[in-house]
């Protein structure tokens, strides 16, 4: 047997079946009409913002990094619950505008920004966190060509990572943003070109557990932009410190408790130096608003023996579930947390299954040798955290197999 | 610096530009209309087809995998080349009907087939390969439901492995086709259902460099097809052998020489046990025949340096293309061989670069310190081996940007 991630609070059971927002898992499939499906509470999405207001001091603000998930329905409910949308591709500033979001509370990072995505960015008025000298030449000069002062704000690869992220976006050679030591002559030369400069933009990892690293690192974050503002001679109006919080997917996770990263950023904010007193501070996060609050269902086709080693096999697969089938970034599969949505809590049967999804590759494995209720063709299986980086961020074409459903409750 | 795979023969150059069936790069470009582009010379994959008939004996049908590269204009091409299709989806049935195949020389193979998926399939006419008995019951109620009878071949987990695969699918516990102890009982439990049984699938592992092993595989393929038949007690129409035939992709790989696979096959079948005297054989291939054939152009959008690493930003990525990213299957990331399609086999430059995509991720790693002649912004970046597993096996809506485009040649 292997271990399982801890499922997420916020779910219910009502005569054995999982409730997702209050409904009964079934009858969520029979509202989309079939599976898979991704189900997205919407009330679980707010707690967490909620959490986040609550734990945070004033003037800190909160920016959804749609990338997580850019489901329509979902995106323009949280363009009411935040002050701002971070963007990576054309293609998100089309959803982001389409959601309803304010185009000057929209930033707009990546390492490849295209120039006809620049322009229609200049053009839309959304701020562009610049990568490098090339973009901002290139920026500008598209400002140039459409008439239009661009909003640019220079994004910085700091000297310093945050330890223990799933992903580190800085310390180190990195394709993202500029570094920290040619970050104040970029920004000045945005300044001289006419360009309205809207501050630091300072990423240094993310999916992270650990609070006193983040601490340390927004820390170390607010006393670099401070210098780099010092080297500029100017307040910048905005500093996104970044994201990093991260969720308990696997065994041995402790879920992050964020009050005393709260807490500490407003200590570091009161004593922030006086260049940046006039600054505003956005905290940047997708994967910790979202990911909790989605859950993918997908129905048992099979159930089969090999060689003394049960196989469930599914009608979803790593098609919409890429991350889980640990093919997106990972290095060793681990499982995520499943369950039998008929069965939910129930106790495990003596011995574990394995549970695949309908692709023909040996790499479709949901989970490993996973304790679980006894299983039967038709029944439904739940695979929790599966709100960010799971439909957007599969092959969702591969086999032909037709998208995943997606619902959004609340 | 590091190593990268040998770029497959076929290619040429014109005044420094990479030819693609003869067309330059950058014309391919302009008549695709922007990057991020797949090429796909088809006389390079008719090559391939030759190649094959020619090493082969008499008698070996060819089914084309079809989730390798399930392009439209592709398949329809395809579709007269071959002599069947092998497909894993009911949407895959879909294209496969659509390209023009004769619903009899389809075969559907999947652990995950939906009771719809069968009936569809059972409904024109193809082959389904049976991966346990759950779906022999399932499919032959689907036939009488229809009043239609089945096609129905079992699809054999086999006691061995093909040595140095890059995907296992025998050999162990394993979720594909039911162990070998009990498919004779399911072929003649097909049989007594009164459906069409067509015969055997075993296939025991893909992406394989080593001809011996190829060999020996086939070897105990026919063996197994042979005792499992005399159980039964009857002929096999057909025994699908699988595949195997992997790509040079990786620093060190030797191409595969099919020739003594053919020869050694030639022998195998004429000294075949009388049982299978009157059946068919087919192998089946998928990435062999259209992986060295496609090409993955991207336009480079900046050039900078961090910390005396130079990257190479481009407008395409692990969007399109997972697995050139490490991030499909594979436990240790290695460089697919790459050029600058406008200085084709120019020296290259003093110092490697780092290939990066243009999401905002540090997975999205397309070239590890390669060494590429000097390459500037604009520049058209030529990544090899696209032809298989490449746009349909991608995340092609993460981050929001746009499917890459496909282009067919020849």
């Amino acid at each position: 047997m292997k271990p399982m991630g801890p499922i997420p609070a916020g779910f219910g059971r009502e005569e054995g079946m999982l409730l997702i927002g209050g409904c009964g898992a079934e009858s969520l499939v029979d509202e989309a009409g079939d599976t898979p499906l991704f189900v997205y509470d919407m009330a679980m999405v707010e707690a967490q913002v909620r959490r986040f207001r609550d734990a945070m001091p004033a003037g800190i603000d909160l920016h959804y990094a749609i990338k997580a998930n850019s489901f329509a329905p979902l995106l323009s409910r949280m363009a009411v619950q935040v002050d701002g949308f971070d963007i990576a591709s054309g293609g998100e500033l089309e959803m982001a505008l389409e959601a309803g979001m304010a185009p000057d509370r929209i930033s707009f990072a990546g390492p490849g920004k295209r120039t006809d995505e620049l322009t229609a960015a200049i053009f839309a008025g959304v701020t562009i966190n610049l990568e490098s000298e090339g973009e901002a030449r290139r920026a500008i000069a598209a400002g140039q060509a459409i008439g239009k002062q661009p909003r640019l704000a220079v994004r910085v690869n700091p000297d310093f990572d945050l330890k223990g992220s799933g992903m580190r976006m800085g310390g180190g050679a990195k394709p993202f943003g500029v570094d920290a030591d040619r970050a104040a002559a970029l920004a000045r030369m945005v300044i001289e070109a006419g360009a309205d400069w809207r501050g630091w933009h300072i990423f240094a990892g993310s999916q992270n557990l650990d609070a006193q690293a983040i601490i340390d690192t927004q820390a170390a974050t607010i006393a670099l932009a401070a210098r780099l503002s010092q080297e500029v001679g100017a307040t910048p109006p905005l500093v996104n410190l970044g994201g990093g919080f991260g969720l308990a997917y696997f065994p041995g996770d402790t879920p992050l408790d964020i009050r005393p990263i709260g807490a500490a950023l407003g200590q570091a904010l009161e004593s922030r130096p006086p260049i940046l007193a006039g600054s505003r501070f956005a905290l940047e996060l997708g994967r910790w608003l979202v990911g909790e609050a989605g859950v993918y269902l997908t129905r048992v086709v099979d159930v089969k023996d090999s060689q003394g080693e049960r196989f469930v096999v599914v009608d979803g697969g790593l098609h919409h579930q890429l991350a889980a089938s640990g093919n997106f970034g990972t290095v060793v599969r681990r499982n995520y947390p499943i369950a039998v949505a008929s069965r939910f809590e129930a106790a495990p049967a003596l011995d574990p299954v394995t549970i695949v999804g309908c692709l023909c590759t040996p790499i479709d494995r949901l989970g490993d040798k996973v304790a679980l209720p006894e299983i039967s063709e038709g029944d439904l299986i739940a695979i929790f955290l599966a709100g960010a980086y799971g439909a957007s961020a599969s092959p969702m074409a591969f086999l032909g197999h037709p998208p995943a459903r997606e619902l959004l409750l609340g």
